[in-house]
C-alpha cells in the first residue's frame, strides 16, 4: 500500500519594503508549496527574491501567488477590472517572480491567486477566465491551485491545465462540502491539535467532519497553512508533525525545479 | 563594400491606464528597436504587451526600458535605491515585459535604462554595477544599450555583456564628443532636415558636427529618436528616410526573436 | 421674471505627471465649477494647485473629485472597499485638495465622486453613506453634487447636506429620465448643436427628449460637460454660447470663495 | 526656578494596509507629540485618522511627518524631487492629515519631515526652502521640528517660522554637536538606564557626553525616541520615568489643539 501523501502550502513574502508579515522563514521549514506574491497586492522584488531563494535551498516549490493591484488593500479588496487587463496583469506577475525564482536557481511552477482574487474567480467566470488565460499562455504544463468545485478550476481543467484542489487547515467545512463563511462563529479553528488531526484525517480518509459533525469528502492534493501570526506557525508546525507521525508523506505536487 | 547599418531605437509604451504618451503606432513603422516601459516609471501590463504584439509583427526588437519606480515623476528622478534593490527591482521589470513579450511571440532582446537612472549610472558606478548585475544574471547574452563612455557600458563589458552604444539625433555634441547639457542654449536640434542628416553623416562617416563646427567622432551602432511629440515623430521619419536615402540599412542590432 | 440659471461642471485635473487628459485651460473658461481629480484615480498635488490656482482668477467654483484609490484604472473598476476607510479616504483627499486650493486663495466648496465611485453609489447603500459620512463630517455646509435619484443624493439629503442633482450633457435619457447605458447604441450623443440646443431646454423647460422621443423631466442644477478630447470642448463651448444667448445665466450653484 | 520641560517626540502611524509598525499606543502613552506620517512614505488614511484620534484623547500633538513619495523605500531613498513639485506634495500631505486630525477633533500643529527628506534638507538648500515655502504658505504660524544646525531650521527662521531643534535620545554625538553616522560603532546606544540618563542630563544641563566623553551643548526643545521595536518602547518608556522622576516636565512645545 502507497503512503498517502500531501502538499503543504501557505502565503509568503507578504512584506512590502519595510513592512514584513509572518515568518516566512519558519513557514519554508514547514510548508513544501510556497505562494509568494508578486508585487501587486504584497512583496516586493527584495523580498520575492529572498523567498525564492530559500525556497529553492529547502527545495519548496515557488508558486506565484498573484493579486489584485492594491496595496493599501493587501489584495483583499474585490476589484472588476476588465478580464483582458486581468489576464496581462496575471502575466507581468508571473513573468516578474519567474526571473526573481530563476536567478536563484528556481522557476514559478504553479500559480495560486490570492485574496479577493481566490474569492472573485470562485464564482466569476469572466475573471476566472482571464486567469486562466494567462496561465494557458505562460506556461500551459503549469497546474494552478484553487478551491475545489470553483468556476476558476473548473475553467481551468477545460482550457486543459493541471488543476490542484487544496482543503483548509483551519476552516469549518458546511455539509455539503463548502467553506462556513467567516461571519459565522464557528467558521475559523484555533486549537492547534484538533485542526492537525482534522488534517490527517482529511489526507487518509478524503473527508471531513463538518460544523454538524457529519463526515463531508474533501478532495484536497494540497492543505493551506498560515504563517501571518506565531499563532498560525505554531499550528502549521502541528500539522505536519501530526501528518508525518501518521505516516503521510509531505511533498509538492510539482515536480523539482 | 559593405553598406553602413544602423539602427533606430525609440521609447514606446510610456503611457499609463487612461494615459498615453508619445504615438506608439507611428514609431513602430519607424524605428528597428523599441524599448518598452516596464511598469515602473511608465507602462501598464496591457500597454506592454500590446506594444510588444505590434513590434513582434514588425520585427522591431523588444528592449526592456528599466527606470526607478516612480511613477509620479516618470522616472525622472533620481533616486538613491539600495543598489541590491536596484538589481532586484530591474529583474522583476526584465521578468515581466518577457512574459508579455513571450505570449506575443517575442521575447526580451536586450536592456536600456531609462530617465534619471540612465543619467545617473552614466558615472555612478554602483548603481551601474546593480544594472549590470541584473543582465548578467537574467541572461548573460543580452546586450546592453546605453552612452559611450558612461560607467554603466564600462561595467557591462567588463562583465562580459555585449554593450551598444547609442547616439542622439537630436542633441548637439560638445568638442569632446559629450552630450550638451540641456540648459545649454542649442543643446537640443528641432530642424528634421538638419537632424536627419546629421544622422547620415554619423552613420556614415563616424562624426558629427560639435556645438562649435568641428567634427567630433560619434561611435554609435543605435540612433535614438523620440516620438512624444507629433514633431518628434516627424522627425524620426524624416531621419529614418534619409538615411535609407543615403544607402543606409536601418537594422536592429539583436538577432531576429 | 427671473432669468433661469445653470452651472455647468467638468472633470480637470485628471493628468498625473507626465501624464496630460483633457484641455484644462479650455474647459476653465466654459464651465462655473471645476470637478478636481485628488490623486487617488487622477491628479498629482502641482495639477491639483495648477488647476485651482486658475479656477480662482476665474472664480470657478473648486469641487472634491474623489475616487477610489485606482491609478492603474483611473478609477473606473468598482472596488469593493471597506466603507469605514472609503470614509477617510474621501477625507484625505478631501483635505488634499484643499490645502492646495487654500495657498492659492480658493477653498473645496463641493464634493463630487468620480467613475466607479460615483456609479457605486448610485445605489450600493453602505459606500454611499460612507462618502456622505465623510462630507458631513469634514464640512457639514458642503453641497454634494450627484445623479437625481441616487442612493448617494438620498442619503446625503437626510444626513443634512445641501444636494445638488446634475444632468448630462450628451447622454441619452430613457423615459423613466434615467440614462441609457453606454453600451445601448445612441446613448451618448455627438452632434454639438443638438446638444446645446438639449441643454437649453434642460434649462428653459426641465425636460429633455427621451430616447424614444418623449419629453422626460431633467431636475438640475448643474449640467456636466466633458474635455477630454478636442471634439468634447468645442462641444463644451457651443453648450456655454448656446446657453448664454439664450438668456441663461451659467453661474457656479456655490458662494463665492 | 522653573521646572525644566521637555518634549518627546516619535514616528507614528508608520503602518499601511495590512501592515504594521511599531507600537502606536504604548508609544502615545509616552511621547507628548506624535509624528503622524501622511501617507507618502507610510500611512494609509485609516491608521492616519486612529493615531490622530488617540492622540487627541491624550492631549498628544499631533505633527505631520511629511516624507517623500516612496512606499516601497518606506522614504529613506533621496530623491530629486523638483523643489516646487515637493512643496506641493508637502501642502498635499498637510492637508490630508488635517482633514483626518480635524474629524477627531484635533489638528496638525507642526511638521517634521521623514528619513531621507529630513537628512537630505539638512544641507540641500533648495529642498529645504521648498518644505519651509510649503508650511509658509499653508500656515506661517505652524512649527517646524528639526535638527539644530541644518539648512531646513535656518531657512524656517529666516522665512518667520517657529523652529523647534530636537535631539536624539539613543544616537551618539561628536565633539562638534553632529550625529555620529550610523556606519560608525557606537553611533547608536542601546542601553535604556544610559539612554534615559543622557536625557535627563541634556534638559537639565544642556549638554550630553560626546563619543570622546567629553561635554558638548545639545540644543533641544524636544527629544526624539523610537518606538518601532519593543526594545525601543521599553527605552522609550524609561526615559520619560526617568526624566519626570528628574523633576522635568513632559510638554508638547505646541499649544492645546
Amino acid at each position: 500500500m502507497t503512503a498517502p501523501v500531501i502538499d503543504l502550502n501557505s502565503d509568503l513574502g507578504e512584506g512590502f519594503g519595510a513592512w514584513t508579515l509572518g515568518d516566512d522563514d519558519a513557514l519554508l521549514d514547514i510548508v513544501s508549496s510556497a505562494n509568494v506574491a508578486c508585487g501587486f497586492h504584497a512583496g516586493d522584488p527584495s523580498i520575492m527574491r529572498r523567498v525564492c531563494g530559500r525556497a529553492v535551498e529547502r527545495c519548496v516549490a515557488i508558486g506565484a501567488q498573484v493579486g489584485y493591484r492594491d496595496l493599501a488593500g493587501f489584495g483583499r479588496r474585490a476589484i472588476a477590472v476588465d478580464p483582458a487587463e486581468l489576464t496581462d496583469e496575471v502575466l507581468y506577475q508571473l513573468g516578474a517572480l519567474d526571473a526573481l525564482a530563476g536567478v536563484e536557481g528556481g522557476r514559478v511552477s504553479y500559480l495560486k491567486p490570492h485574496g479577493a482574487l481566490y474569492n472573485t474567480i470562485v464564482t466569476d467566470e469572466a475573471q476566472a477566465a482571464a486567469v486562466v488565460d494567462a496561465v494557458r499562455r505562460y506556461d500551459a504544463a503549469m497546474p494552478v491551485l484553487g478551491l475545489p468545485g470553483s468556476a476558476f478550476l473548473r475553467l481551468a481543467a477545460e482550457a486543459g491545465l493541471t488543476t490542484v484542489a487544496e482543503a483548509f487547515a483551519d476552516r469549518a467545512y458546511t455539509v455539503d462540502g463548502h467553506l462556513v463563511p467567516r461571519r459565522i462563529p464557528g467558521s475559523v479553528l484555533h486549537d492547534a491539535d484538533l485542526i492537525a488531526d482534522r488534517c490527517v484525517r482529511m489526507v487518509t480518509t478524503g473527508t471531513v467532519a463538518s460544523i454538524e459533525g457529519t463526515p463531508v469528502p474533501v478532495p484536497a492534493r494540497s492543505i493551506c497553512v498560515h504563517g501571518d501570526t506565531p499563532g498560525a506557525v505554531a499550528i502549521a508546525r502541528r500539522v505536519r508533525e501530526r501528518l508525518v507521525k501518521a505516516g503521510v508523506t509531505v511533498r509538492r505536487f510539482t515536480g523539482p525545479d
